[in-house]
């Protein structure tokens, strides 16, 4: 007997009956082998957002943190226990990834939380309120433009905070070093889930395109 | 054009004309009407263990939190950044999910660096040493034990540490308290990534058993 | 009439009306010509792992000497009785077996005996807290261990102690020479009673692994 | 890939696909609930005696001591390690077996030994001289009957090695008392490998005497 969801029960044997069935020698060299994915990917917790859905990726091929907002923190050396770093150091120079995607989404409810700071917070913790006031200036100047709507608000906010843990990565060494020889590439990119649209950024002008797809 | 890495580009033209192309319905509604997902998971980044697989979830299902080796730290309300607190606090607290994973793997990496802390550093900053600190005690217990082998203690640590992210996870009062009033359950699992089987912990007694699947 | 218990008896009678009469040939060569075993097996006394049973082996295949925990102590010629030296010795030297298999198993009695020495002596003579006394330090180290299950502690004992008599086996003289001329092989097994699994013992790494069946 | 040799891999298969199969809930059963076998046997370490093939028993009937020619040592609480002692405390104990059965057989190769101490020992350790000694006095009398043939010698010593086992049984505090007080009971039996047919020892005579099988 397993205490485990009943609906999860059932997935794992759709996984065994099915991706595994049929990739299970690929299962076994990528345990025999270890993991060499090229890709790392920063992404949001949200549940209608997962990366390897999005880029229909099986295993092996991306390593992936997931935090509330895709956010990266500013390089802070300063010995106590930081997620997103270690994640990111150990993709960095242990895996030797070739690409870190920030994939941000519309509708995320963490950007929501930093654009509304008045709100009650949801714990006496406060743990939202102090994990997305790593983009409260931004999101103070972008709240506080009332011609925008609240919906371009949003928007706005999700891709300025994508740029900013862009630019967060760059503070990094580690990243900054490699991205100069060549060796590493950074990208932004952003999921509409409405209509299923990724939104890529210009590397030159900070701008969200759409990626022709024909 | 863009920028983002060909095979991601193509990855995402599979998803488009694929998964979203039957479940643009689906999507939609997810958009409009937001997420709702019963499940929070946390996860490790390893590439071969995505929860979303290995579940065989689609959008909505899941909400996920990914970090070295799956780790939730205990509860610290100090005003710091917590990425995973963060993430639980709007799981518990704003989506009101009624269950919680720790989903572990084989062969995790992080463990592997917990286990040897007298390896060099990966960087000036260490983060992934800092990390991993948050299961010294354990780890050294553990690293200590000749006997076994390295395997041996990889998984026997792999376990501890999901046993030791469940209390932890039971130190924030949200957690408990809730637990408590029956509408919150927690679980603890398992991958290997050899054999593709997931083993569940028994909430009783702690151990990771094989869920009958027949 | 017969003294002996009625299960016995009418198993023997099955014995002769099934295996018997159809081997009856094949027990007639073994008591002419004298038995010729390929395989020594070291198991223990359990009733739920018997090795003909789980190698599904007839008579004449396999030497089997059985205690408490599957033990072999180390090599002490003192002149003392050693019930498992003395049948190593036959089976090396006298029956020249190619193969010698120790056999564990899951939920061992004297396995668990091992690593709770404060219990009380069974009998005044405490035989069996003096020949568990073989793989004391180990019960030790792994017992002291509170981050494990009890369940993760027992199964860890087993292996460890499998590998253990190994290691004795080869302090005999004869075994380790005839090892090393390619004409005698070491393995280690570990039988799960409940889901039938057989580990094989790696040689390389000492890990335990289900051998692939298919 | 597993390293056992190929026979007891393929009788592992027939196993699994075998008994395993039809027997599956009683494992998991006996994994659950522990082992209650109501019988113990000490037998022979021949491969062509085994008491489960002979008395037909499944999984958790019998709890089984093998050591060459099948021999119960006295008695001696002295702190060493025991191999037949630690088994029985343990059965009777422990377990608190109904019956012990002392399963001897015919062309036993340690009464062979035992009745030809002239011959160079197989090792420098002597260990099967050492062992047999336990009934050397016996052995003595019986080599030195040169009125008996060889095969009447080998049959009287493996017989008197039986009934010698049964006293030794009853020097073991514990197997006394309870043996006094109805609760255990010692029976003793003789397998010919050639005929197949069993003999069971009359508790009054000490005879060994066939069973009437119809």
């Amino acid at each position: 007997m397993t205490h485990l969801p009943e609906r999860l029960i059932n997935g794992y044997r759709a996984f065994m009956d099915g991706r595994y069935a049929t990739e299970r020698d690929r299962y076994r060299a990528l345990a025999k082998d270890g993991q060499t994915p090229e890709t790392m990917v920063i992404a949001c917790c949200d549940s209608r957002a997962a990366p390897e859905t999005i880029f229909d990726c099986g295993p092996g091929e991306l390593f992936v943190v997931r935090n509330v907002a895709n956010l990266v923190p500013p390089y802070a050396p300063d010995g106590k226990h930081h997620s997103t770093s270690a994640a990111l150091e150990f993709a960095v120079q242990s895996l030797k990834v070739k690409h870190i995607v920030v994939l941000g989404h519309g509708r995320c409810g963490g950007i929501r939380a930093a654009l509304d700071p008045s709100a009650a917070p949801l714990s006496p913790g406060d743990f939202i309120g102090k994990w997305m006031g790593l983009v409260a200036p931004a999101a103070e100047a972008v709240a506080g433009n009332e011609m925008m709507t609240q919906s371009e608000r949003q928007t706005a906010l999700e891709r300025i905070s994508i740029r900013y843990s862009l630019a967060n990565l760059r503070s990094f060494p580690c990243v900054s070093i490699l991205e100069g020889k060549g060796r590493l590439s950074l990208h932004g990119a952003w999921f509409d889930i409405s209509s299923g649209e990724l939104w890529a950024m210009n590397p030159q002008t900070g701008d969200f395109e759409r990626p022709e797809t024909d």
